[in-house]
């Protein structure tokens, strides 16, 4: 494995000094790029774009060769699990992901295999070792879905407005709920170790769907599975930093610091510098600009970076990055500017 | 008019002693009564529902009759008056509101009028006027769409999922933005002092989409408007309780506060007991159940209102409610159950 040069991401996560704030974002390997619109058409579609090592590892990297990031992040989806779980993932185009079999019943849960990552998920696998031969600029960011957002899809089988399923069944049978999500923090755990063991230098857990709850259901059925992943990987990889991003968690920093985790990803919503005074002894942070005011002027987008870097204050403990993935019609000379307004504003907060 | 028999509503907003938790629920009249599809449908389309006083004060009613409700709450919609500002309101079967004018320039803002609540917007305040000819058992709501909210729609031409357009609008145009909204927030005013004019007893601003926004924005093109409100009716009229409602605004409790206003609403993300710690001094407090809840076995429903009542704990100054409006395929009997439990359980907690 080769050396990485510009460690600066992972320095920030760890609290070192640092000449300037790194950056990365959310989907920065996706649709707004021409040359991954081109990839994905030779996929044929998503799916076979995430399974074929090679294409994923060539998207990864896409981002790398426009924009002076500092960090890459595995390009994959987050419903890797559930399908190789055997529950028949696929993309409805202008719709999202499905399921042919959602979960419906206890029978069924008890039922589900923990896939083994190098068996049925051996093409993440690959496509990391892959990556990582071809990457020695910066590091490589590993992920999975949390385990609650993995059971939301599997319970609705699609994406969904309401949550209304996934909801009755926590309401109104948590133990098999528990049942699934234990069965997934044992999924995730496992597969987050084998990103690890192929070569990532951090790991984030993308827990889209815990804002959907109230606050006890959020730390029984989201937050506690995060931290057992938490506990488990810091145990076997003690040097590997943990990102935990939790969209809409901005009222429960507190209680996302307490896993133990090393960062906390933060969406828009939330002050920085409010975040900072609440857990920034504890954690680093990540983010956090809208990812819709990529969509304004470059002027207006330097400003609110400003805004951003400026509420964190000096010292290090902060990558920026969006509040949520980059959106498909994002104009490229407008990420080109916003990623120079990082680096360059950023500078005199690293003094 | 006729004196109202149970006041409980309004004196747990004023933080007077009362028997029980007073409830109520957001969009309580609506699409999961049988007797509203029938007025609905008699009426042919949603729009000819709210603009014929006879129909809206029918189905303000209807939840009434049913349920031990402690306040009933004018049956509108929250985009009248963008309507009456001329843009063209419809709605499509399924796609929800639309305009046949968003706006798109600062000179459209420059035009636009300050709608006349007793001209354009008559059918609300003759609404109002029935619907108190009518009830003398408890309370009656009024209410409007926050400016922000009303604007969001305005720009966007119906619902979003990115609100990308009046974010771009925010950041690249700020000035045509407060124009927008300081037009819209005097429109409010009189729309709502019309409404407490014809008798109101309360009145709450839906914040529906201030969630979406980043702290500052939300304090510059939200809040600072809704505050604008408050203060105006306050100085007009000062017995009439305000509740702010703002979804997804649990991180800013006491910036919402800071305005003055009686109450605040909560969605069901935040902890009320939390909450109440936060702001419990200042105001009181609405919510917050999740809507998805009421799908949930009876006994589960019963549970969590306990755990929102223990939450809260003893003392007046908490009005019950779900912490968005109820969904249209709730089952009857547990909107009973609901309120009934509301209503057992919360006696200990008022002794």
């Amino acid at each position: 494995m080769k050396a990485i040069k510009n460690n600066t991401y992972l320095r920030a996560l760890q609290k070192k000094t640092v000449d300037y704030t790194p950056v990365w974002m959310m989907r920065q390997a996706g649709r707004y790029l021409p040359e991954y619109r081109q990839v994905r058409a030779q996929a044929g579609d998503f799916l076979t774009l995430c399974k074929t090592p090679e294409l994923a590892c060539e998207v990864t990297l896409q981002p790398l060769r426009r924009f002076d990031l500092d960090a890459a992040i595995l390009f994959s989806d987050i419903l890797t699990i559930p399908d190789a779980m055997g529950l028949g993932l696929h993309f409805v185009e202008g719709e999202g992901p499905q399921f042919e079999k959602a979960i419906t019943s206890l029978q069924q849960i008890e039922q589900l295999p923990v896939p083994d990552p190098h068996s049925e998920l051996r093409y993440v696998v690959d496509a990391v070792t892959q990556v990582k031969n071809n990457l020695d600029t910066v590091p490589l960011i590993g992920f999975s879905g949390s385990p609650w957002t993995l059971a939301c899809y599997m319970v609705e089988g699609s994406s969904s407005k309401l949550y209304r399923k996934i909801k009755q069944f926590i309401y109104n049978q948590p133990e098999a709920a528990h049942l699934l999500l234990s069965k997934l923090a044992e999924a995730v755990t496992l597969y987050l170790s084998a990103q690890v063991e192929a070569g990532v230098d951090a790991v984030q857990i993308f827990d889209t769907w815990g804002g959907i709850l109230t606050t006890t259901a959020y730390q029984e059925f989201s937050l506690n599975y995060m931290q057992q992943i938490v506990q488990a990987l810091q145990a076997r990889y003690p040097e590997i930093p943990i990102i935990l991003f939790t969209k809409q968690g901005g009222q429960w920093l507190e209680l996302i610091a307490e896993t133990g985790c090393t960062a906390i990803g933060l969406d828009w919503t939330i002050d920085i510098g409010v975040a900072r005074s609440r857990v920034g002894q504890q954690v680093s942070l990540q983010g956090n600009l809208d990812p819709m005011i990529l969509y304004a002027d470059p002027n207006a987008i330097k400003t609110q970076v400003d805004k951003i870097l400026s509420s964190y204050g000096a010292g290090s403990g902060h990558v920026f990055n969006l509040g949520h993935g980059i959106d498909q019609h994002t104009p490229i000379e407008h990420v080109q500017s916003f990623i120079e307004s990082v680096h360059t504003v950023s500078k005199k907060y690293h003094r």
